[in-house]
Parts: structure tokens; C-alpha cells; sequence
């Protein structure tokens, strides 16, 4: 039997983390994505999007990170039929909330599925991401690995990753509602190629704990080594308020804040979430903002 | 009762470890200082310095870490007498095995004993870092925590340190008979103040993997992530033949091979770490060297 439609739910995930940038990744538990793959008697990839910021997403297949993936599919595959995908948008995407890598994820398995493909981890987290890397830049791990396996993610060399449980603690994300043109490429151009080594050491330092904190179930250790030397103080330039809304994080409690994946959304860390948040969007002043409640997720993507 | 006389023990150690720089020390097993401190009627302090390299580090309170430390001592809790200390080196001084930091441990240790200070973790490794930085550069805790704590240390900011019980792995460590004049200095100045911060992502990536595989008691993880971009590549500079030692190394089954501490001995991780010794030590060439085989220990400093 052939199977002719597949529905695939992916988790968002917050990507870099603090000092683990390029590195570190978690799910996010209560946000995602649904895809919905089915068989087409055309040949080619067709795509419609519906949901979240919708509009902000491309159909045509060669501008986004779906149509990316079943293109690649059908070329190294060569199946008897085309792809129709519905993109039911659970993720706001531009926010650094891991949306296209969701999406991303959703489509790799759900295509895995369909064509039986039974590609392993390694092999679904590099597919995806290229897919991802196709319209969003250059390719990484950590967001598509996050949202397919679940759990914390540390990126290796050659899409191989470590997913480890992640122990449960809380994490706020404050989405301000500023548009910025590009804004995956802007955040990648306002990093430095160098860095000082002292910086290197203090997030190698923080980074190191961080790992060490999920491996040891720890929430607080892991919250309070969100400090980042190498990239927020660069990218904080692109949200405005960056310092008091990390500050009011902070002194509301939060073990640790910083920006989400390439911004401009800030995460923080902590128990009390709920006040934690209302600091956040209070420290925005005038900027209007969107609060998401939420915990680590140690499930990835699956088939629903 | 007072206690007139203490017998203290100190293990060497690894500080960086590849990747870690100036945050990752590991104790070593079968190496260390043996420190003999007495009380003495006359006032200040009084060294007298045997055992291996003993001709290498000098007697005179003023330029020698177990002065700073006893001199600081005096001042700040002010004894009845002054001490006379006894330094059996067991360790080679400036090869990068921490031997510096293992009689600051120790001489640390021992005040602390013979005049009941109570210190805790952080006051012990902050005076014993403090007394191993009056003369031997700034004040560092990798090798000293190592030394006094045991196992794998994981360095915080002030002071604070992660001790982490360390699986039971092979590690060699070859000291090659060179003379380097200034040698923590110039191992520090060979050091750029900027690095790209890709080659910081790298590092992030590996140190991250080596503190969870401490705590996932995973050897083998451990060794393969030491893999350095901040330092080594500065550093090797100082060694002769080093990249041929480090390629034979891994050529003759280590996982990973990297500089010991501040060099200029290389230390590596294995099964085999007989053979792994055996064909570093040929790949030194014309340059003599000696072969430690030890492996890391859970014990640190302690009263015999």
C-alpha cells in the first residue's frame, strides 16, 4: 500500500542559546509546525502556506526551504509522482523561534516517511538543513536538529549531533514585533570574523557548564550560564531596548536571557516565567510584543 | 594540640586539555609534589627545594609559590611562628604537568591543616591560584583546582569550580628535554589577542562534548574532542617537530592529542598508551624526551 498523505507536527527551537552559538540547540515545547504532504499526479513540488505570518513565507518551491528539500527528493529519487504540501504555520518565522527549520524538519520526515526512505538521524539532520540553507543562508544543524529530534542538541562536524533529554525548567520567549529586512543574513553580517580570546574563553567557560547542566538535570546551572561574549553584544545592536528588556529578565528572577537564534526574540530561563515575561514586554516600552510560555520539548518531529 | 608538622601530597595535572582553554584541568594519577611544612620559632619563611628540577626553582620565599602563599598567610591570620617548608618535587617544573600548581595545592593545604583555617573549596583554590600567580604569571585555577580537588575541573568566574569525578582513561604525557627560558610567559605571548570566531565556534563544539563525556564517563569522547583552534596552533610554535609527535600519536591509536598545559610537553588519550608513548617519543627525533603513563586521578591533594 501506498501511502498517499502524511501530516507532520515539528516543535520550534531556540538555536545558539547564549554562548552555545552555531552549537547549541533546544525544542520548544507547545509551538510547531504541521506539514501535510501528499501525492500529486503533476509532476513538481506545490506549496501553500496558511497559518502565522503566512504571507511572509514564499510558495514558490525554489524559494522555500520545503520545496528545497522535495526537490532534492525527487531528483535523487526519482519517485513516480510530484508533491502537493500544505504549510500550516504554528511558528512565526523571523523571530528566531527555529520556524524554517521546523518546517524544514516537518518536510524531511514527512517525505522520509512517504517514500520509505529510512534514512537515518545524521542523514534527515543534514537533509533538512540543507533545505533549510537553501533559502535561509548558509546550512546549520542546530535549529533542524533541535526540531527533529527534540530534546538539547549539540552540533558536531558533519551533521553529527548529540541529542540529549533535556531536564524541565522554564523558558519565556519575548517576540517584539519590529520588522527587519533579511533579517538572517543582517544577523550573520553584524558578527565580527574576529573575536578576542579572552571572549572565547568565557563562553567556552559558560558553554561547557551549560552541557554539563543538561547531562546533570540541572535547570538553574544551565539558565545561569546563558552568558555570551562572542555574539549577543554584536547582535543586540539590531533589537532595541536589547539591554533593559535582558536586564528586567534578569531582575524579575530569570537565570539567564539572551537573543533567540538570530533574534530578534529574546528567551529567558527561569521558574517564574509568567512574571518574567510581563517584565520583558514591559521593559519594550512602546514596542509591541508577543509572549510564548514554554519548556524544553524531548519530543522532535513525528508523524501525527 | 598543636600540630607542628604536616605531610602533604599533591597530584600534577593537565590544565586546557586541548579545547579548554584556561577552564579544563585534570588531575593525574602517580606524579606529584610531596610538601613538608613545620612550624619554626624564628619568624617568616625558610625553602628548601629537592627532588626532580629542584635546581630550577628558587628558595627564596619572595620568588617561589609556596612563599607567596605562607608570606600571605602570615600577614593575614598573623601565627605565633614562622614556617619551615620542604619541597619534594616529584613533578618536572615547567613541562606543562602542573607542577607549579600542585606545591601552591599543596603548601595551600597544609597551612590550612596546621593552623585549622577551615578554608573552603573556593578559598583554597583562590589562595592557592593566588600564591602559584605571584610567580608565575597572572593567577590561574585549571592547575591548581586539578591539583588540590582531583579529577576533571571545569573553571567558573571567581573562583568557583565544577569537580567532576573522571572516568578511568589512558593518558601519556611526553616531555621532551628543551630548555625554553620564560616559558609560561612566552607561552602567553605567543598567543594572538583576537581569533576568528569561527575557530571560538569550533571550540565551543569540542569542549562542550568533552565536559559531557566527563560526565557520561566516556573516555573516548573525551579524547577524540580534544581538538584546539585558539591555542595549539599559536603554541606548537614553541616545540620542535610538534605536528610530527601529535600525527603519530593519533596514527598509533590515540583518540586525541594535544599541548600539556603551557607546554612543552604533548599529552595524549588512549587504550594503548604504551605504544602510543613509544612512537611520540620516536617522532621527537634527535630530541630527547620522557614518557609519563598515568591516567587521570579522583584523589587530589591530601595529608600523608
Amino acid at each position: 500500500m501506498t501511502i498517499k498523505q502524511v501530516r507532520v507536527y515539528s516543535p520550534g527551537s531556540i538555536a545558539n542559546l547564549g554562548p552555545g552559538f552555531d552549537v547549541f540547540g533546544v525544542a520548544l515545547e507547545g509551538i510547531g509546525d504541521i506539514i501535510v504532504l501528499e501525492e500529486s499526479p503533476e509532476p513538481g513540488v506545490k506549496i501553500d502556506v496558511q497559518g502565522v505570518g503566512a504571507d511572509k513565507i514564499p510558495s514558490d518551491p525554489e524559494k522555500n526551504s520545503s520545496g528545497a528539500i522535495l526537490n532534492h527528493v525527487i531528483e535523487k529519487y526519482e519517485p513516480r509522482h510530484g508533491f502537493n504540501v500544505e504549510i500550516r504555520k504554528g511558528i512565526p518565522p523571523g523571530t528566531g523561534m527555529g520556524s524554517s527549520g521546523a518546517s524544514a524538519a516537518a518536510t524531511t520526515v514527512a517525505v522520509n516517511e512517504m517514500l520509505g526512505l529510512h534514512l537515518s538521524d545524521r542523514e534527515l539532520v543534514k537533509l533538512a538543513a540543507l533545505g533549510e540553507g537553501a533559502v535561509a543562508g548558509a546550512p546549520h544543524a542546530d535549529n533542524v536538529a533541535a526540531s527533529l529530534l527534540g530534546g538539547f542538541i549539540l552540533v558536531g562536524e558533519d551533521w553529527d549531533v548529540i541529542r540529549l533529554d533535556a531536564p524541565r525548567f522554564g523558558i519565556v520567549v519575548v517576540v517584539p514585533d519590529i520588522y527587519i529586512e533579511n533579517k538572517t543574513k543582517k544577523a550573520r553580517e553584524l558578527l565580527p570574523q574576529k573575536i578576542p580570546l579572552k571572549d572565547a574563553v568565557k563562553n567556552i567557560m559558560h558553554a561547557s557548564r551549560m552541557a554539563l547542566a543538561i547531562s546533570q538535570k540541572d535547570g538553574k546551572m544551565f539558565g545561569s550560564n546563558i552568558n555570551d561574549r562572542l555574539v549577543e553584544p554584536y547582535r543586540a545592536a539590531m533589537i532595541p531596548n536589547f539591554w533593559d528588556v535582558k536586564q528586567a529578565a534578569l531582575d524579575a528572577g530569570a537565570y539567564g536571557c539572551s537573543i533567540s537564534g538570530g533574534g530578534p526574540s529574546l528567551f529567558a530561563v527561569g521558574d517564574n516565567i509568567y512574571d518574567i515575561g510581563d517584565a520583558m514586554q514591559k521593559a519594550f516600552g512602546d514596542i509591541e510584543s508577543t509572549c510564548y510560555h514554554t519548556r524544553p520539548s524531548n519530543r522532535g518531529t513525528r508523524v501525527i
